[in-house]
C-alpha cells in the first residue's frame, strides 16, 4: 500500500538540510518522492498527517543479541565475570529454539516501538532469529556466533554458512548475514581464517567482538604479542570487511588500522559502561575517519534495545572525559544511528537516509510533549527529547510495523507474556 | 480524601524489604498504615488497584533552576563560556516574571509526570516559582541565587530572606526555603559571611554551586589559596548546614571536609556532562559518608528534568570510569533519589520512605512494558526500566497530583503552549 506522509518536519540524513512541510511519498517499499505542500498522492495512498510530528531515518542497532532480552536485566550490579559465570552461561545453557524465537520477537517488537529499523545480531538458535525478523518486519543482520573454544565450532560456522543461504533467499528481503567468528579470545588463528574463507565466499562480512575490555587486550598481547586490532589486521579479517563491536581500548595505531573502507566500529556505550569496561574513544575515532555506528548489545546488559538513550550517553560521556560540550555534536550522534549505521551493517544502497529512490525505512516521532516543550533546536530536541515512546510511526522497507505502540497483525501482549513465562523458567533453571 | 493502593509490590526504602501484595493507606496528607491484604480501607476512601504496579517514595530533584525550563536545550553542543555568554545569559535579561511563573509550571508538571515530588531551586523572580510550586502540588525548596557581583545582592539577599518568611506561612506547607549565594567565584568573603548571617538567622540552610569546573577550582585557589569546599569550611558556610550543587573536582581531602552533619551534595551527572565539566567522584564520596542526593540542573543543559535517565547516568559512568560493574548498585541510587535526597533538602521527617507516619509523597510506576519484560530483578527493573512515561500515578502531600499524563484541575496543554510562545520571544530578543 503507497502511503503518504503530509506537513511533516524533515530530517533527511543525506547531507541534505531539514525541510519543515515536507510530503514524503512511499510506493513498492521505496521512498518515491520527497517534495512540498504541492506533492501528489498516489492513487489509494494512506495519506498520514505529519503535522507537529519529525521524520527521520529508521534507526540503526549497531550490534545486539536480540534473543537475550529473555534475561533483560540479569544480574544488574555483578561484576563482569561473576555476571557471566554465574548467570548468563547458565541461563543460556538451557535455551531452546522457542526461547530464542520468543526473545527475539519481544525484543524485534521493542525496537521497532523505538524508531529501529535494521539491526546487526549474533548468536545462536540463529534460524529462530530470522524467523523473528520475517514476522516482526524489521530489517536484521544476522550471524551464528563461532566459539573456537567449543569443538563444535565447525557445526557452528556451517549454520552461519547455511544462514546466508537463508538470507540470499528471504522472501522479504529483510534478511541479509554475517560470518561471526566471537573473538580473538575465544578463536584460535585457524578458526579465524576458516571463517574469513565462509565470509569472503558468501560475500558478506565479519561481525567481531574487538577490545572490550584491557583485561582482553592483555590477553591478546600475551598470546599474540598485538592488540586484539592488529590481530584481525594479520589475520586478514580487517581486509575482509569487519563489523567491530566496543573497540573501548584502542590506541592510535589501531584507530589508524579501523579507518579503511569496509571497516565500521558499532559504539555501544551503555553496555560498555554497565558492565565496567570504560569509554570507547568515539571523537578520536571519528576523527581518523573510522565508520561507527551505535548499538545496543543484548538487553541483559543494556536493560532496553532503543537507541535514543544509547545516542545521549553516548554524547554525554565523550563531552564529560574530553571536558567539552562542543564533543559529538547532535547531528554526528544521528548520522551515526542512521546513514553510517546502515553502510556499518551494508544495508542497501540508500538506507539511513529519507531520498527519493532509498528503501522506506522511516519514523515519525513527536516533538511536543511536556518533557519536550519548548523545542529551541530541532536536530538537539529530536536527539536530546525523544523516548522510545515518542516514535508513533515505524515504516519499514514500505511497511506500517508499528503505529501508536500497535503492531499490525502482532499480539504483543500475548508475546510480552509467553516471553515472561520462559525468562522465570530460565532463571529458575540456573 | 483518603486513599487505599491495593495489591502494589512496593519498595519503601525505609531500610525495610520489597513487599509484594502491600495495602498502603494514606488519611490527611500522610501514611497511615502500610500492610498486606487484610488493611482496612477508611470509609469513603479511593481505592487504586496497584496489581502490576511498584509503589515508592516520590523521587526527589536536589537542584534544579526550574524556569529555565523555557531555554530547554538551548545552544547545545556550545563550549561552556559562549553557551553562557552568547545564549543563556542574554536570554535571561528578557526574562519577566510571568515568563518565570510560565517557565516553573511547566517544569513543575514535566518532574510530577516522572515521579519527581520535591525539588530544590535557586533562580531569580522567586515569587513566581513559588506561585508554581503552589499552583503545581509539588514540593519546593526555594532560594533566590545572590550574584555578590553585582552591586544589586544586598536585594537579592533581601528577597531570599523574605522568601523565607513566604515559605513559613505557605498554605499548603510544601514551599520551604534556602539562602543561596550563587558560587565562591561570583560571592566575596563578606557577601558569604551576608549570607550565611540570615541562614543562620531563618534557621535554613545554603544553597550553592561548588568545584563544577576545574576552571573554577583554579581561580578560587588564585583567589584564597585553597579549594572551592575548604574556602566554604574556612567562610563557615559548612558549619551552618549546605546543599552543595556538583562537587565534581572534589579531592579526598574536600571530600573528608563534606561528610558532615547539614552538609549534603546534589550530584547533577547530565548536567556536569552535557557542559563538559567531567564525573563527580560519587563513590568515593558515599564510601567517606558524604550525603548525596540527584540533581537534574536547569532544562537549558538537562534537557529534562525527570531523574529516571540521570540516574542511570549517575550509575553508568561510575561504573565506566572506575571499570567497576559493581559500583553504585541499584539499591544505592534509589536511596540517594529518595530518601538520602529528602534529608539533603531537609524536607519533613520521613519524606522519601514510604513509612506509617511519613508524609505521603509516592508514587506508582508500571513495569510491564515492552522495554521492561521480562523483569528479572525488582530494584533493577525500576532502575532501569522506567521512563517518565510510565509512572502512572503521583501524590504529594496525600492528593494526586499527577494521574496517567493529566493533571487535576491543570490544563497542560495550554501551559505548555503559553510556555513555548514565551520561549520563541526570548531566542527572538537575543
Amino acid at each position: 500500500m503507497a502511503l503518504c506522509i503530509r506537513g511533516v518536519h524533515l530530517l533527511p540524513m543525506d547531507g541534505s538540510p531539514d525541510r519543515p512541510d515536507a510530503t514524503i511519498v512511499i510506493e513498492d517499499g521505496r521512498i518515491s518522492a520527497v517534495g512540498g505542500a504541492e506533492t501528489v498522492a498516489p492513487p489509494g495512498a494512506r495519506v498520514v498527517p505529519g503535522n507537529g510530528l519529525v521524520a527521520l531515518p529508521g534507526l540503526v542497532n549497531c550490534h545486539n543479541h536480540v534473543a537475550m532480552t529473555l534475561l533483560r536485566g540479569y544480574g544488574a550490579d555483578l561484576p563482569l565475570q561473576r555476571w557471566l559465570e554465574e548467570r548468563i552461561w547458565p541461563a543460556e545453557e538451557h535455551l531452546t529454539d522457542d526461547d530464542v524465537r520468543a526473545g527475539a520477537m519481544l525484543g524485534c517488537l521493542e525496537m521497532l516501538r523505538g524508531g529501529v529499523t535494521a539491526f546487526a545480531d549474533m548468536y545462536d538458535h540463529m534460524d529462530a532469529v530470522a524467523d523473528a525478523v520475517e514476522e516482526a518486519g524489521i530489517r536484521g543482520v544476522l550471524s551464528r556466533g563461532i566459539v573456537g573454544l567449543r569443538p563444535t565450532w565447525p557445526a557452528a560456522l556451517a549454520e552461519g554458512e547455511a544462514l546466508c543461504r537463508r538470507a540470499r533467499q528471504s522472501p522479504s528481503g529483510r534478511l541479509t548475514a554475517m560470518i561471526a567468528p566471537h573473538a580473538e579470545y575465544t578463536c584460535s588463528v585457524h578458526v579465524w581464517q576458516a571463517c574469513i574463507a565462509v565470509a569472503e565466499r558468501e560475500g558478506v562480512s565479519i561481525h567481531t567482538h574487538v577490545s572490550e575490555t584491557l583485561a582482553e587486550n592483555e590477553g591478546c598481547r600475551s598470546r599474540h604479542g598485538v592488540s586484539p586490532v592488529r590481530f584481525l589486521e594479520e589475520v586478514g579479517a580487517l581486509d575482509a570487511g569487519c563489523l567491530l563491536a566496543h573497540c573501548v581500548h584502542v590506541d592510535a595505531a589501531d584507530i589508524h588500522r579501523l579507518a579503511m573502507p569496509r571497516v565500521a566500529v558499532s559504539h555501544n556505550p551503555v553496555s560498555n559502561a554497565k558492565l565496567g569496561s570504560g569509554i570507547a574513544p568515539v571523537v578520536q575515532m571519528r576523527a581518523a575517519g573510522v565508520l561507527l555506528g551505535v548499538g545496543s548489545d543484548g538487553a541483559a546488559s543494556t536493560d532496553f534495545l532503543g537507541l535514543w538513550e544509547e545516542m545521549r550517553l553516548a554524547a554525554w560521556m565523550q563531552k564529560a572525559v574530553l571536558r567539552d560540550a562542543a564533543a559529538l555534536p547532535c547531528g554526528d550522534l544521528l548520522q551515526m544511528a542512521t546513514a553510517s549505521g546502515a553502510r556499518a551493517l551494508r544495508l542497501p544502497q540508500g538506507c539511513g537516509t529519507v531520498a527519493p529512490g532509498a528503501p522506506a525505512d522511516l519514523i515519525l516521532v513527536q516533538t511536543g510533549g511536556l518533557h519536550q516543550t519548548p523545542r529551541t533546536d530541532l536536530a538537539a530536541g529530536v536527539l536530546y527529547g525523544t523516548r522510545d515512546a515518542d516514535v508513533v510511526l515505524t515504516v519499514v522497507a514500505g511497511r506500517i510495523v508499528m503505529e501508536r505502540g500497535e503492531f499490525p497483525g502482532i499480539d504483543h501482549e500475548r508475546l510480552a507474556a509467553d516471553a515472561a513465562v520462559r525468562s522465570r523458567r530460565l532463571l529458575e533453571a540456573v
